[in-house]
């Protein structure tokens, strides 16, 4: 299923190979659903663990904190130690001082690139390689926009429902789909413990909201938040793994009154909770006036900071208001914080955005964070289709893709409505990366266009086996087709049931062609001097194409 | 369910109108499902009869063709006589002389404008009112990019299967979830008795590719067409009603090679069969040369023409080619042709476009064609998501329509695999309301927005059922929602099943919002000092807000 490669500098990297027939080599595809066949309750092997300890700027601790749940991690899942960073211990630290490590050569030789690119674009701060020295599983990838499109799939259980289990499988299941990254948005019970064992089992970068522990902590209630507890929550994560935390910093206690008058106020759960906590306390949130000290030690464990964004429009009236964007500038003012610790910082975005908007918001943004990676949920370009939001903000995810946000957040049919199950995670998935391929070949990325020439191919000379298998969904593909021709036969028929034998469009080009190639003709001129021939030709057999 | 409003003229227009609670206004939709409760077998009411007739510009004459399966049409269904120009009677002839039908007068209604701006844009050739005198069961409806982006949905039965019952039930099915317009495609057997029992029933207008029937008469042979057979079928078409006929007129001879280097060739169907005629007979096709004489046929009718893009890409990798706008010129020289006949036009175009590639196709149509509408299936933005199609060519479809694209021909799940199930037309057709809307949004159109704001409202403010009730698919929305909350106390919580009771990110902002309502504030400075005595107000409360 899942073939490792060999890339250019001898680091292996996993590829999913899509064998072709008719002599067509096979197409090599990008793979995130990582190694197979591996116990859950012992986690993933550790990939990167020998080049994180080789690299010694890090040393074995005992964790600072447990989870009150710790019964529910199994003891072969435990581990009495952890690493913490002696100094800077983030890839941005290595980039800047010109090293390249083993996570840059694997992530250059996933995306087909110059290790010396990969490294320069994180150095400047223009992608982020998410890499937490407490998740050696994860299979290094980057997020910049001048890399491929990346989508980043949320789960969690919530107060209302779910299980660790259907966590785990809703990991496995959206990586399956083409995950790049999963963001853990646990709101229950059982949240350490649910995410480790999503961090043992996955082999891509795991993001959370730490403010959502926190407030469990406080019972809560957003007004006895601390930064101490914040600080101890992030610690804790950060020693479970945890790749990069989204943080609300830039919600100031100024820009709340600028959301009275919105229609659906301030819509980030994140944000509501600090916009409690700036009101009950009259004053700018810990994120914002200790974010020096958070980013002193997340530089230890290499997690990246995700700038929420606290006051994003929740509605179409509200698209690129005063808060959304009197926010955006906070955020690039700590994005050059960050960048000052050497800690990896991505910023997001909206939201609810008519299409016509959705290009400022990127302007702006590159503009405001110099340049920092873009992480947009959708936008979605309607409100009215509850139910079907993975379409509308497909929409405007492939666009705002198109514009130079490097990561998707991904939206399934229940947003707004109720908790993804799985199909929810899968339609949800495949819609995502539709958008991201889209803005990827409408990015001209190199290479990108392979896949679709290779399905249309397949397509044109009835292959039809090869089309579903180039497919983002073989299964669907091909209980699709099944459903109108069930027949083994109809596999390799040259009609499809569009049209039926009689009205095939795509075979009278076939015949052009075979003529073309029988007769070594090259050029229009003669071509064009080929179709005289052809018409006697034609008419002499009684117009034999079609039978 | 589907009330009739009175417009300013006198007018009676349908609409859909939804009630709100908590003392909210009701919101009225554009309506197309027709007058319901009639039997099938008689058909719908002949709402525009009178309007026809008391032009006197038409006569009764016994029809010239009638079907070979007659025995099919039920008594009460068949028409003795039916109606025929004694000169130009089409909605552009009236226009043009200045004068507003009621056709117009009621589009102005549906649409909430001038009639003397229907009237205008249709005698510029900027939009269309297809109106069959023989069609006078369909509601008039306006395709121009100045007026609400429109969808029109395939049906047909095929070679493969599906019986007449079947495309009456889909033709309704697709009119129940918003078609602007139905296309019968059909290509089997049956087809003029099927297409009897669909114009019967139906409130929009109809539009046929008449080359697939004209083909069947001559035994699936493309080199055996001819002009006279042809016309015959347009005449048979016209006389039952057929309010625009795709003609796929701009495939000359020269083109063809243009297409052989192709990934793709010839995808559309007209297309590949009117190059084929082209072959066999080395001469340009018929629908090109006599393109005069069928102009004047259908001016008798005022069946709208739909010049097809028979040569459009069908793949990523032949977008915007030489063949597609090659094509393209030769679509704007016809326009002129049909215009100068008093014909309403309107263009079709592609497929398969990137993203970066789609603006183009809509700059070149308007200029090419002197801004007569555009129709456009998708365009699909990727080729690698067999199964999604919908997804993937949404996003081209709702691009397209921001651009200035007036009507967008759906795609379904189906697409390249098999014929679509009445579940697919519905999954197809929301895709596309939501593109047409996203559309509507992103170009300022007035009133567009009335509906997401005031879902957001309702959104906001908890009341689920108003929140159902005015999204696209009220049954889904509320089926999502039950499958995590399924209480029917659930329906008026104060939160949703995503955050649960503890983390609701809204209700922060109404008790901000009630609290400058109580005080009567109104200004930003106001809101600021309010924020003092709330914080105040918060800490001796102890964190109210979210109990």
């Amino acid at each position: 299923m899942n073939p490792i490669i060999s890339g250019p500098d001898g680091i292996e990297v996993p590829v999913r190979r899509i064998p072709l027939s008719n002599g067509e080599p096979p197409i090599e595809v990008y793979e995130t659903s990582g190694p197979q066949g591996h116990d859950v309750r012992g986690g993933l092997p550790p990939l990167r663990q020998p080049w994180i300890e080789a690299r010694g700027d890090t040393q074995w601790v005992a964790p600072a904190y447990q989870g009150s749940d710790i019964d529910l991690i199994p003891p072969e899942m435990r581990r009495a130690q952890v690493l913490r960073g002696t100094g800077r211990a983030t890839q941005m630290h290595y980039a800047r001082r010109g090293i390249i490590t083993p996570e840059m050569r694997f992530v250059a030789a996933r995306e087909n690139c110059d290790p010396e690119f990969v490294r320069s674009e994180i150095a400047r701060g223009r992608a982020i390689l998410p890499a937490n020295v407490n998740h050696p599983e994860s299979e290094p990838m980057i997020i910049g926009r001048n890399f491929l499109v990346k989508v980043n799939a949320n789960i969690g259980n919530s107060a209302v429902r779910s299980s660790i289990d259907e966590e785990v499988e809703k990991l496995q299941w959206a990586t399956r789909w083409g995950a790049d990254t999963v963001m853990d948005l646990s709101t229950g019970e059982k949240i350490h413990a649910t995410r480790e064992w999503i961090l043992r089992n996955s082999p891509v970068p795991i993001g959370t909201v730490p403010i959502y522990q926190a407030l469990e902590k406080v019972g809560g209630k957003p007004e006895e938040l601390s930064f101490d507890l914040f600080q101890q929550t992030l610690l804790e994560q950060a020693e479970q793994g945890v790749d990069y935390f989204t943080i609300h910093a830039g919600v100031l206690l100024r820009y709340i009154p600028l959301t009275a008058r919105r229609v659906t106020g301030i819509v980030s759960r994140g944000g509501s909770i600090m916009a409690k906590w700036c009101l009950a306390h009259h004053q700018e949130s810990f994120l914002y006036t200790r974010f020096h000290e958070m980013c002193e030690l997340l530089s230890r464990y290499d997690v990246a900071i995700s700038l929420g964004d606290g006051l994003r429009p929740g509605s179409i009236a509200d698209a690129n208001d005063a808060a959304q964007f009197a926010e955006l500038e906070t955020l690039g003012e700590l994005t050059r914080i960050a960048w000052e610790h050497d800690v990896q910082v991505i910023i997001e975005g909206p939201g609810h955005i008519p299409m016509h908007l959705i290009k400022e918001n990127v302007d702006r943004q590159l503009e405001c964070c110099r340049e920092a990676p873009f992480y947009t949920l959708g936008p979605l370009t309607t409100d009215i289709a509850p139910g079907y939001d993975h379409i509308t903000s497909a929409i405007g995810a492939a666009m705002i893709g198109m514009y130079g946000t490097a990561m998707l957040c991904y939206v399934t049919p229940k947003e707004h409505l109720g908790l993804p199950d799985k199909n929810d995670v899968k339609e949800g998935m495949i819609a995502y990366k539709i958008a991201a391929h889209a803005a990827d070949l409408a990015k001209g990325h190199p290479g990108a266009q392979a896949r679709d020439d290779a399905l249309s191919r397949a397509r044109f000379e009835f292959r039809w086996e090869d089309q579903f298998n180039l497919s983002l969904d073989p299964q669907r593909a091909r209980s699709y087709h099944d459903e109108t021709l069930p027949a083994a036969a109809a596999k390799t028929s040259h009609f499809c049931s569009m049209c039926g034998p009689q009205f095939c469009s795509m075979r009278i080009t076939q015949d052009l062609r075979r003529y073309a190639a029988e007769k070594g003709l090259e050029e229009e001129a003669a071509l064009a001097k080929g179709m005289q021939e052809k018409a006697a030709e034609f008419r002499m057999k009684g117009g034999e194409v079609y039978s």
